[in-house]
């Protein structure tokens, strides 16, 4: 049985969205168990599942503006505290929240753990391509500063998840570069760049550029958390101010594009779920003992049940204990 | 009369778009002259303009694939560079390229020379944003590294830029961070914050996200060229990957689809054109002393004659000038 520790109380949805998405995945995965963290009365109204779950009441709970590791520190009794608690305790094998970002990772870091040998664990998520397929990208942000070595402990990282999780043989490892040849960037670059086309595990193809990202240039994305952030931000920045054109020139344009949006419904319906992060799961903070794993605070009940299915899929393929042991080995 | 040196070889449609783009500029604006560099018997085909126009013949060009500054050191009678070249004699006042970006920088730096004081030029072009005003980031690249200080100075070259050239009085300046508190980033983020906020002749707004430029959250951004340079990319990525699955929805939906695509016509062509860098113009190396202005290499006559009408506002408001000015009694 896989025991997931839920903070029922991060994000914009909370617990409605959390416990939704909860019920889903225990009718879907007979093989899972969840533990509820947060307000047991506000729990209940939203759920139906009787097997494979429990609540844990606490009144307290880490809020959005909150900072990070002072939340941690001092809200010992927080949802997120507890369900990252659980983790350490054995009680629980993954943790999901929807909560503050940053103290889901101070929790990561400072109650889950980091794995021996790993110096900055990284997060990573899956982003969307135009072909479907997608690719992981790391770091996104735990970090504002890396080293190569940072970068190049990301790359096997990385290629873990993609092969583990995602089913991708060799994975694709590309640097992210202002330019692809081998000469280009900054001394980090430089430097991790050496590293990468040294060390035969990796599937490494070389530089990429941001610009190619969404055609699939490669499986797994290793960049600095600074540069990792601001990309991903960039990227759904611009996806969200697309579509909000796209709507704008659609309700001010008149009968006769209201008329070709109906029809068209079906395909920008398409075209939006190809872009919705919520299907493949939620950034995870890889390089901590266990999947501590952080769904987007506007989640719906569609993205939490995503995310539990991914970690579902992280512990069924033991990708953070095979990690584990390969860096202890180091 | 305004003098523009134009590489008329450089772009993938080179010498007939930037040669028809000159025709157009030529025609609405009788204040410019245009020297056109490159293969004599080429431009001749495209060119329709009898008046203020010249041909300096010459069978050099810098490819897209020459390494930059060896190919400015060697290439004496490239096209590019004897266009740069007319400007550092004074026979020019600014200059236009769609070739080789690295190459043209090499130019700016090497050819027309730094402003005195200006320690890094910055590339910086107007981005869109979804209100249609667009906004000013740089450096996009022209460097792999800045400091604190680089990022200081693009802050009012951008400002100089966007009230003298875009006509905004007070142009909100926002750092590029991955967070918005006052407390964020990486030591360059938080040294720059502290320059930032201590000039009191900007309008500094404080740290913006990527995720927030396209909803026009500064006027100016500045950041150090390798972050300007993957955000700036991601964003077109973005854009292109976004626009192509769009068109794959429809072109792959069938009658119905393709019947609300038609009447969606005019509604699409706008939002691409709202998403066309083309219409304000290049990007500009800024920090040189003239107009040293780089269009797209996939650009049209319509982005080569934006290109032009942009120098043309440059020149007319003296912008470069009045910066070297500004900047020689530092």
């Amino acid at each position: 049985m896989k025991k997931i520790a839920v903070d029922a109380m991060g994000g914009d949805y909370a617990p409605q969205a959390i416990v939704e998405g909860v019920n889903q995945a225990l009718a879907d995965f007979s093989d899972i168990e969840v533990q509820l963290y947060g307000d047991e009365s506000k729990i209940k109204q939203y759920l139906t599942a009787t097997e494979r779950v429990s609540i844990i009441h606490t009144d307290e709970k880490i809020n959005s503006d909150d900072e990070p590791t002072k939340a941690i520190r001092k809200k010992k009794n927080a949802s997120m505290v507890l369900a990252a608690k659980a983790v350490k305790d054995g009680e629980a094998d993954a943790v999901l929240s929807a909560g503050n970002t940053g103290a889901l990772l101070a929790a990561g870091f400072f109650i889950v753990g980091r794995i021996k040998n790993i110096d900055r664990p990284g997060l990573m998520s899956t982003l969307p391509t135009t072909d479907g397929k997608g690719f992981d990208m790391l770091d996104l942000g735990a970090n504002a500063e890396n080293t190569a070595h940072h970068l190049h402990q990301y790359a096997i990282l990385g290629s873990f998840y993609a092969r583990n999780v995602r089913g991708i043989e060799k994975p694709r490892v590309g640097l992210l570069n202002n330019g692809t040849e081998s000469s280009k960037g900054d001394p980090l670059r430089k430097e991790a760049y050496d590293l990468l086309v040294a060390d035969e595990s990796l599937n490494f193809v070389g530089n990429v550029e941001a610009r190619d990202l969404m055609d699939g240039v490669a499986d797994v994305v290793v960049t600095d958390g600074f540069t990792g952030n601001a990309v991903l931000k960039a990227i759904e920045g611009t996806a969200m101010g697309i579509m909000g054109l796209l709507k704008n020139a659609i309700v001010g344009g008149g009968l006769r594009a209201k008329l070709g949006a109906f029809l068209l419904k079906d395909n920008l319906r398409g075209l939006k779920k190809q872009l919705n992060y919520s299907d493949v799961g939620g950034a995870v903070l890889f390089g901590v003992k266990a999947p501590v794993v952080k769904t987007h605070g506007s989640s719906d009940a569609k993205a939490v049940y995503s995310t539990i299915r991914q970690i579902r899929t992280m512990l069924e393929t033991d990708v953070v204990a095979q990690t584990a042991r390969e860096f202890s080995e180091e």
